[in-house]
């Protein structure tokens, strides 16, 4: 099944917002096996779109549209498709009275430009979107089946999961349907991860997928059966299979589930608190933590001992230590996650001292390096890292690396090192 | 001048990555005053490739195409270009020696899939890449002007600006040279920014273009004339208007220039520093100053102050105070801010108290409540907030508004009230 995705909208040519549904709309597409063979972007203008809509239809199976389904003067593609090809609008009344009930809830009238959003090509069939104004249609020309979605992020996941997808694999005419998940990993690098699960995937009957979101690094395995639950069934023995190759490389599962969201669950649920002490990360780590809701339950605070003065005054590192080793050294490192957890009370003290450049590096201690070191109870370790990446990546994996070391400690799992680690604890 | 964008590369259209090289691109059409009007991405596959010439030269002037520049196998634009129109691919022996040198400089020899890098259609212009392997080119068939750009958004960036828009500027029908600029705006939304310049957009004789990345405004003012001198000169007009009809709801230019390297800055030149106490913000505030290089001129540290205990033992805040007022209280807040300054010896302390969400609120202090408080001397000044967003944005404006006070003191302005203040100070 050959697939096109089709996104309208003048912003997106003007180069004013990066097109993400694009990529979004693609990537679920993998799940049912279509060939995603075009992407394409037109402006709201008629001429375009017609001419858009109908190269789609003689070159693609299956063309995803997105954008152009607001009330306002530019939005055209409910229009457009019905003009394209010779289809009357049709007005359909329970969207209309969906869409009263909608702008009622805030205590707000209907605007007259919303009727339009109760138009559809006669023939077409509508999907619900139940958090928008816009609902959205799905329609056979020609041998091709176009779907038409909102350009809101947020109202277009939900109708390409609950609407879009489910009936794309109703339709499919081997009738197998495929499952799919995303596993999160830390550690290993996309071709090592490839070299690792080859074998796996090939015993379980899964095609794996890859992609890197720095940091991170992703692995999606796709099962395909004759139902629903033989796929499901299928995905899990194979999720299994690379949960127990890949052992604890493996952190978490599907689009949130962040590191930060883990560490945070993890210590939730053992009752366990922490505290942090950043040097070069300056915040980050912290930030991380408390990105995640309900983070007052596992985080204690922490300090920014940016300055070797704010280790002194603020942690109390002896000014000798410093003096002695360099802030950026194990003993410091230690001292400091020491520090802040016994200052804040908490189980874990984690801190970080390095040089994430650009500049700051000498040959002894050359930009990239950095000391993270774990407190818990009264032992504590520190371990050396050199991070080849320029500054804002620098930062991001030391913070990575170092919740990494946290939840490997709540699951009794060694502190591995990454591919990274040029030094000893 | 009709634009079309095209990009080229798997991944693409695999959804494994977003592409920003479309929105670069066509955001920088917008200065040489070319329609975009096409949008196009297409797998690295020789037929899809040569079908997306063929149907770009035929309804575009002018054709931007990005990806498949690399050594490998799957890099085909150059090949493909040719292909299409019957060229014959020759080699360049400077491109040649440019990539032995450029392998050289790392101590390596060239690999041998290298040298298809130095393969150019004939009669195309070659166009220098410093920064990477993949020259690009220019080249002109049946009316259309071809642009071939590594798909590196790096050196796309760099070979676009310093080889593409000249190129582009000389060849203007109409003899205009078009200078633009992006001025970075904090405190006004789009539509009152809209308004609040049109007059001085018309005296003034340039247009403007808006762009939000929340919680910045960017205004992008272009200016075009008959020479570069001349345009420069009306553009710098034309910006010295706008920043004196907005004042200092413009903090900075250009594409790097972030508020919190406007505030390193304007700290750095005064010798002054800065240290933060965060509670619902958790370290993003010190993550954002620290992002700068060379921080550690003007950051003393700070503390992330995230449990009520930390306000106590980490700040010495009274917990006597912390009991009458509750955490999110300016009291508090002012609190954090003398203390923190105090205990790392900065000039300024900053502090953060408030409720991000989801959870958290309550009628008398609802989610969205924030209290910032700046401390100078003796001096010590708190206001409240009430920002409407989600956590991830009330923590991003809660900084933003935090970092634009300092500077505003630091310019000797009024702490104005973003659009978003509902209380006093």
């Amino acid at each position: 099944m050959k697939a096109e995705v089709l996104t309208i909208g003048d912003e997106l040519l003007r180069g004013e917002i990066v097109d993400s549904n694009k990529s979004f709309l693609s990537d679920r597409l993998l799940t049912i096996d279509a060939e995603v063979r075009w992407h394409t972007s037109v402006l709201d203008d008629p001429e375009d779109m017609v001419d858009a809509f109908r190269r789609a239809a003689a070159r693609a199976d299956l063309v995803l549209v997105s954008g152009g389904l607001g009330p306002t003067r530019d939005d055209l593609t409910m229009a457009i498709l019905a003009e394209t090809w010779d289809r009357k609008l049709v007005r359909d009344e329970e969207t209309l009275r969906n869409l009263e009930a909608f702008f009622a809830r805030f205590g707000r009238t209907m605007a007259a430009n919303n009727a339009k959003q109760a138009l559809f090509p006669e023939g077409s069939e509508i999907l619900p979107n139940p958090i928008g104004t816009a609902p959205g249609c799905m329609l056979e020309v020609e041998g091709t089946l176009f779907f038409c979605m909102p350009g809101v992020p947020r109202e277009l996941y939900q109708m390409m999961d609950e609407q879009v997808l489910p009936r794309l694999e109703a339709r499919r005419g081997d009738g197998l349907v495929t499952r799919a998940t995303l596993l999160r990993t830390f550690g290993l690098g996309e071709s090592n991860l490839d070299e690792e699960l080859r074998e796996v995937a090939d015993e379980e009957g899964v095609s794996l997928g890859f992609r890197t979101a720095f940091p991170d690094n992703y692995v999606r395995p796709m099962a395909r059966a004759a139902s629903a639950e033989e796929a499901e069934a299928k995905l899990q023995r194979a999720c299994d299979a690379i949960e127990m190759k890949l052992g604890p490389l493996v952190y978490g599962r599907g689009e949130e589930e962040t590191l930060e969201a883990v560490v945070g669950r993890l210590l939730d649920e053992r009752g366990k608190t922490v505290a942090v002490a950043e040097s070069c990360t300056g915040g980050l780590l912290g930030e991380r933590i408390t990105s995640v809701p309900g983070a007052s339950g596992w985080f204690r605070g922490g300090v920014m001992a940016y300055a070797n003065e704010a280790k002194v005054d603020l942690l109390g590192v002896p000014a000798q230590l410093i003096a002695e080793h360099g802030a950026v050294s194990a003993p410091v490192a230690e001292a400091m996650a020491r520090s802040v957890r016994e200052r804040l009370g908490a189980d874990f003290g984690v801190s970080t001292t390095g040089i994430s450049g650009p500049t700051g590096g000498s040959e002894e201690k050359p930009v990239g390096l950095v000391f993270i070191a774990v407190a818990e109870g009264d032992a504590c370790q520190a371990r050396e890292f050199l991070f080849p990446f320029d500054r804002p990546r620098h930062r991001a994996v030391t913070t990575q690396a170092a919740l990494d070391w946290v939840r490997r400690s709540l699951l009794g799992e060694e502190p591995t090192a990454p591919r990274y680690v040029r030094g000893r604890s």
